[in-house]
């Protein structure tokens, strides 16, 4: 391969990786907006500006798109909530780190349909197959590591020993999707704000 | 009108009034499996076997019948969850009476795709229209009937007077939520019964 063709070349995967990067990301938007079932190629070609033959090279199905729309929506959380939280020392700043990212992720409205795992969970519920598989599975995880953040308070005594850390992070999971439908509802901040001081609370965190 | 043309005038009128019944029965359950939005004239009418040009008659538009849906499931809602909390004395028996009836509205499957609100209402929180208002309207007067039972129950001394009804009406709504999302996704009754007792633990009731 001569320089000129490596450069080409490098280009053309650049570009492709970009684009790439860009439909799974207007995918994500769309979705919160018009759901998971509703993106479908047609669709997402419109909201991108993008031929239909060129996202069919991208996915070859709707379930491939869906399932990469979901890979996409886990490297934003993850990103956007999830790296935060583990920023904070262990223990019970760390369990205040994932609901406070959570919120926050809430009023950035880095979705604008609000977060995409409520809606595309919600939506996908009653439905079988790999991406209500995936969705569960990534439910699941959230509160298995919100439990094992909550054990890991108690062990320190930051958090009363006596508290059932499953019911808590059901509790907890419970008022931040709460939050999550009250925001998108009335727009308004109140109820992230109620979400926070009701953690706190349970937390026995009082006044903060 | 002969006595024969009124028999037939009533039984045609019957007819019609329990078909239309039918059919909107049939729409509240595909609205929470499919989505209010998906919920097509076409795909009612292959849901309910009946023809397309006879769901016209009954239907103006898709809006028409997404509207006379959501009236049909608030009369079921009525009938399942309100009637049967208002049967409870005034004061804490009835707000608990509101959360357990939801409960129990839930754990029956009155709607095969968990409760026909919160469904709805998520699929519709970032559009726009009569829908949504709708729905909105129904979310907001339920809240406000929670939060007016639990003061009720604080002027009667039965719940303590320094705890905000509001705040505390949100986190039970919030809980009641997460019963019906964890429920859905799991099949399992656990959710229910976590909600229950936070929502019994928030109120100062301890285990029960």
């Amino acid at each position: 391969m001569t320089q000129l063709t490596q450069t080409r070349e490098r280009r053309r995967r650049a570009d492709g990786e970009r684009s790439h990067a860009t439909i799974l990301r207007g995918a994500t938007e769309l979705a919160t907006l018009e759901g998971l079932e509703g993106l479908s190629i047609a669709g997402l070609a419109d909201h991108i500006g993008m031929s239909k033959s060129g996202l069919y090279a991208h996915f070859g199905s709707k379930e491939e798109l869906q399932l990469a729309t979901i890979e996409k929506a886990e490297e934003i959380f993850d990103r956007e909530v999830t790296r935060p939280a583990l920023e904070q020392p262990e223990g019970l700043p760390r369990v205040l780190g994932m609901s406070d990212a959570y919120l926050s992720y809430l009023e950035r409205r880095v979705f604008p349909g609000g977060c995409f795992f409520a809606a595309a969970g919600a939506e996908f519920a009653t439905r079988e197959g790999r991406v209500q598989q995936k969705l569960q599975e990534f439910a699941a995880e959230g509160m298995r590591a919100l439990a094992e953040t909550i054990r890991d308070a108690q062990a320190r005594d930051q958090v009363d020993r006596e508290i059932d850390a499953d019911q808590l992070a059901f509790e907890i999971d419970a008022l931040l999707h709460g939050a999550n439908a009250g925001f998108l509802l009335s727009g308004d901040r109140e109820p992230l704000e109620r979400a926070r001081r009701a953690i706190r609370d349970r937390l026995g965190i009082s006044g903060s």
